[in-house]
């Protein structure tokens, strides 16, 4: 279900909902990693990262009485701003369940878009059960974060644009969590360019892709840590693994300390804000993880929300 | 000598060096100020800043023997990476004179572009005559920080991309400091459009702009030491302040405090990185100092190069 067709077709649904975000390049981060990168910058979209582009995919592929009873999700953040968003845009209700700990600047946001906020304990609560008792209770639909065909699809416009902004890429590398981006984004890829080569990438603290490639099926970590508090999902999932198994060529690690210091660099440098999670695949080509033949590459800046709390403890 | 021709003329000679920096806009800032802004993002532009605009363009007006002696000047930091770029880029010695407390990032990125740095004291040293020692000593053509005509038109070359890249604006607003940016701008924004309402901004702590049109004639006000370093110069320059008198509606007022809370707005839900002096016309309009009846207004951020220490003491 998740087809190169179906991702040209939501290129086409989720305007001007979702933006076509700017590639920006930069001399200093060329320089430093001996390849030529381009940031495609999803910390631009609307809401602040790229999660807006599954919720709207999604929310627009429902119909009737489905549509009219509107959505549930839970989110650590990004995905609850794109849900309340898109709902909001589309006149239907919006239910978010949220980490009790999730940054202050999130749950704002989301409660500014007209959601209804829901709180859990990220360590002893079952958040998707809370999320499917309130779906049963109210009718509301389930918008997963990433591992639904129509999610991942939406994610998958990223690739799509990127590969029309910089026709000759190399390769590209998507950060990935539940990996609704990088699915999505290698199947948009591959669709244009079946040469293109296409990665991963991911905290070393919280390594489910790289062990689940290495192992061949879905390996399970403990909950993480990891400053990149969007990729914290403890384990693949199962729309995006088997994609994500056969057109994805590896997947890259990165430390914490690599993930600090690339957003200060694009802070300071580049001159725009990325949150920890969307500087991972930067860190990953500047601190040299790709195979060598690589010479122009794509990456994904994939949100920009961070509580400025978190940036001065950097 | 700045004239409207000059500044379409410069456009054509600051290429490449000089980058066409994109507008970028933001609901979020649009709600809060009640009226539509455009941000020219200046801070994106190379070396972090518009100075890039007026330093190439003076380099490449020069011509002969005063060209392969080379320049000098003296900056508290972003007239310095540009001097130091811009000459290095046509091949030609720079000396450039910087404050001992100068931010780091902007020394080390000016040091990194081949230029030899002299360091004095702001608070007892006369730069402009150690600048005009080694003018002398060298040979080497003195590239003052605004108060030259070259200088004026190419950062004039702001205003121009602003008006094109934004047809309908109703004004526009520059900080300013010495007054390159604000002059230059005034001379492009009403070569195209004559109705154009324009607006400078500065710091109430660096009022010198103010005061001066309010009185008429350039007054100096003491040292000051706003956090927005760029513009601490303690009076308008002698080319720019008549054509910003002739031009130029009012000067908006900020605080330190809105300019801090706007350099943080920008960063944390616009996602771009302004120095306190780039915040500071946006901080003007948001402030709700503009007067009635403008409806689209474009402003500059006029530069991104700002310490990684300073943000985190916001």
């Amino acid at each position: 279900m998740v087809t190169f067709e179906a991702i040209q077709q939501a290129n086409q649904r989720i305007r001007p909902s979702a933006r076509r975000t700017p590639v920006m390049t930069s001399r200093g981060l060329n320089e430093r990693a001996g390849v030529e990168i381009f940031l495609k910058c999803e910390n631009l979209q609307r809401t602040g990262s790229f999660k807006m582009r599954g919720a709207t995919n999604f929310i627009r592929s429902m119909t009737g009485e489905d549509l009219r009873r509107g959505v549930v999700a839970f989110s650590s953040g990004n995905h609850a701003q794109a849900v309340a968003t898109a709902a909001q845009e589309a006149g239907i209700p919006a239910t978010v369940v949220m980490p009790e700990d999730a940054p202050k600047s999130k749950v704002q946001a989301t409660r500014d878009r007209g959601a209804t906020i829901i709180h859990y304990n990220r360590f002893k609560d079952d958040r998707e059960a809370i999320g499917r008792g309130i779906a049963a209770e109210t009718g509301a639909t389930l918008l997963p974060p990433y591992d639904h065909p129509w999610v991942v699809i939406g994610q998958g416009t990223v690739g799509l644009e990127l590969m029309e902004q910089v026709p000759d890429l190399d390769a590209i590398v998507a950060c990935t969590g539940g990996g609704g981006l990088l699915a999505g984004c290698a199947v948009a890829a591959k669709g244009i360019n079946p040469a293109i080569r296409v990665f991963g990438s991911e905290p070393e603290l919280a390594n489910d892709w790289a062990l689940s490639m290495a192992k061949g099926e879905r390996v399970a970590v403990d909950p993480s840590r990891t400053i990149a508090d969007g990729l914290r999902t403890p384990m693949p999932g199962a729309v995006t693994f088997p994609i994500v198994q056969k057109l994805v060529e590896g997947i890259l690690l990165v430390t914490e300390e690599e993930i600090r210091e690339m957003v200060k660099y694009l802070a300071t440098r580049v001159k725009i804000l990325s949150e920890p999670s969307g500087a991972v695949a930067t860190a990953a080509v500047v601190a040299g993880r790709l195979p060598a033949g690589i010479k122009k590459v794509g990456v994904t800046i994939s949100g920009g929300n961070v509580d400025w709390e978190v940036l001065g403890s950097l």
